[in-house]
Parts: C-alpha cells; structure tokens; sequence
C-alpha cells in the first residue's frame, strides 16, 4: 500500500482503562481491524501498558497515550462495571471532550455512555447505555433512548456489553457501506443465534429482570 | 462464600497464545464470568504473562500456566487466523489432550476446533468451525457440521470468531439452567441486532462469500 493510501486510514482510538468491560472493547475492536477495512486501530490510555479489567482476571495493554492521540477520526469509549472509573477521572474526561472535537465519529458501548455524558459530549443528544444505568444519562443532559444503537449527529451510543459489535457493524455500514459491513460481518461470523430471547428488559421474563436490578441496579446509579 | 460452595465453582480455563483472535476468547470469557454464575474462570498459557492477538494490536494476559492447570472443568480454546499457532504447538496440543480426559466440557470457538482436531479430540464427533475451515476438520477425522453451535457429548465447538457468546450462553444453560442463561444474556445484553443479515456463507451475497474466500480462505488451509 502507497504512502497515500495510509493517510486515508481512519485511526480509531478506543479508550482503556483499569475497571473496564472487556467485551466492550473488544466487540468494536475485532469489527474494525479487519484487515480488509481503511483503518488503523489502536488502545489508548492514561499511560502505555497494561489496564485491568473490571472482576480482575483479565489485562489488557495500551500502545498508546492519550496525548499520543490528540486528533482519531473515530472515538470508542468501552464500559464498566463501575462507571466512576471513567466519570471520576478527569484527565481522560477533558482528552475525551477535546478529541470530540474534531472526531468523525464519537461511540460508545455501554455505560461507557456515561463517560461521554460526564464529558459534556452528549448535552441534549439523544444517546443509549446499558438498560440498568439510563436514568444516569438523564441527569447529564442527554436524551436516554431505548434503541440497542442510537446515532445523533456523529455520536454512536450502543447499549450493554455485546452491543458494540453491532454498533461498529453500523459505523462501518456509515463510513465504508454496505458491502464492505456485509464482509465484516461475514468474516467475523456474526450470525447471532442466542440460545433465548431475553437479551434486553422488554424481552426477558419479569423475574429475570427484576433479579438483575437487584443484583446490580446499584452499581450503575450515580454516587 | 464459604469454602462448601467456592469448592463446588466450576474452573473455567480459557487457552491465550500468541496469535489468537481476541473476541474468540473474550466472548465466552464474559458470559462464563458473570458474577451470578458459580465459575471461576481463569486465562492459561503456555507461561504467565503476556500474548499476542493475531494482527498485532492488542495483547491479553494469563495469570495462570498450563502446568498449573491440570483439571479444569471447563476448556475453552479460542481461533486464530493462524491456525498452526495452535495445531503446531505439541505442548499445548498435549495439555489439550490430558485435560479433555476430566474436563466436564471442552470447547472451541472459531478455528480452536482445529486444535481440539489436532489434539485428537474430534475423531468421529460432529464439530464446527469458522466457515471457511470446515475442510481442515473433516481431514482430522471430525464430522464437519453447519451449525452456530454444535454438541456431541461433552465437547461444544461454536463457527466463527463471535459465535463464542452463543457457545458459551449455550454452555450455560445446560450447566446452571435457563434461568441462570437468561440472567446472564440480560446482563450483557445480548439482544444481538446487526445491520444485515450477512453473518454466514449461506445468507451473504455470493460475491461478498467469493471476495472472503479469496481475501481469506488460504490463511485457514492446511500448509
């Protein structure tokens, strides 16, 4: 590939950082590196090295500062268990609130949602994060829409964990159409087949539902 | 928890090596360490530390050797685009081997069912693998299936790269139940919605199956 080539590559920066989902990152991570799309992505951090995820038995490394990475065409916040990790941070609010400036697309999977919110991103857009923490997104400004993808404007919100493979799915659809998400897809074998239908609240039995909100309702709501 | 019930955790070993595809790992590895399920899941290598995925951007960690584990309950062996990172590892292959004697589950996703194959654990059994390597399995004596997930006895081999969710959902239900499969899709949110239903060979369009075989189906071939 020529010199010229390389500078049409998108770089996608996609935010690590200790107390994250991993799935979160790694859904929209697989679907825009393959190698057959124009982009060049990259883990991005506070500092280069490695980041712990959010129940302890998994690291992953970042390459990347957040200061080497003043301008990606394409953000990725991934989620957490623990939405202070991202919210309580402020270093990586402001990188996050300057790189949006000139992104061509802002995302976000989960409640990495929130981090975008506490960022001033997301002021009256309408956006979606995990189903348990969308009265979150309310108290910053943001329109919570119960939607597994949400786009307003260049800002892609998706909903929990799994969610961000069908987002990234959706963004490249948006930036290098249709066939070129039909390979991804194809490539990545993303043929969704869930043993059941209780993938969301409106879907599950009611039990289930109220089963998680008890087990895990209070991690997501605000401190 | 008292020691009774942390005893009777299910050890869930999840195979890392330099090479594999991340979201082949990560998939399960975020349904099987859902806080509401009994698991202990745990990432084993070759040795501790730090492994390569296979386009170079991203590196994932194990805590524990394959040496330090003998007897999991559960066996997950990840793909790769790579296949003879694994089918050429007569280390691991053997660990492969001895633990599927004990293992209560072994299972594969993408073209880990290659290693499962080489290992000897898929002579006469029906078993997938990402599309474009069915041929590879049948050449080591397993029945090549089409199907997203496929048990024969215990062992579980799931298609390509994103199928691991649905193994591991699968998985799930037949050792904790629906109810406690159900919570755990509801936790992640797996309400799978990609924008086109290109996700296998047989529902992509013929020239976008012709452009993956072309760009892809020599990686996966037998050297």
């Amino acid at each position: 590939m020529d010199e010229t080539a390389q500078e049409k590559k998108l770089l996608v920066a996609i935010l690590l950082y200790d107390g994250m989902t991993a799935l979160d990152a790694i859904g929209p991570y697989e679907v825009l590196q393959v190698p057959t799309l124009s982009t060049d992505v990259r883990f991005v951090s506070r500092e280069k090295g490695i980041k712990q995820t959010d129940f302890g038995r998994l690291r992953l490394t970042a390459d990347y500062t957040l200061a080497e990475t003043p301008s990606p065409d394409i953000l990725v916040i991934p989620g957490t268990a623990f939405p202070q990790a991202v919210m309580g941070d402020q270093l990586v609010l402001d990188w996050i609130a300057q790189v949006h400036r000139t992104t061509k697309w802002t995302t976000s999977v989960c409640t990495g949602a929130l981090g975008l919110a506490a960022a001033g991103v997301l002021n009256g857009l309408k956006a979606t994060t995990h189903w348990l923490a969308h009265d979150v997104l309310k108290q910053f400004g943001a329109i919570p829409t119960k939607a597994r993808v949400v786009r307003d404007g260049k800002v892609l919100t998706a909903a929990g964990v799994s969610s961000g493979i069908d987002m990234a799915l959706t963004l490249v659809a948006e930036e290098f159409g249709a066939e070129a998400a039909q390979l991804t897809q194809l490539l990545i074998e993303y043929d969704p087949q869930p043993p059941f239908d209780a993938g969301s609240p409106d879907k599950a039995p009611a039990g289930i539902v109220n089963t998680a909100r008890e087990e895990f309702g209070k991690l997501v709501t605000m401190p």
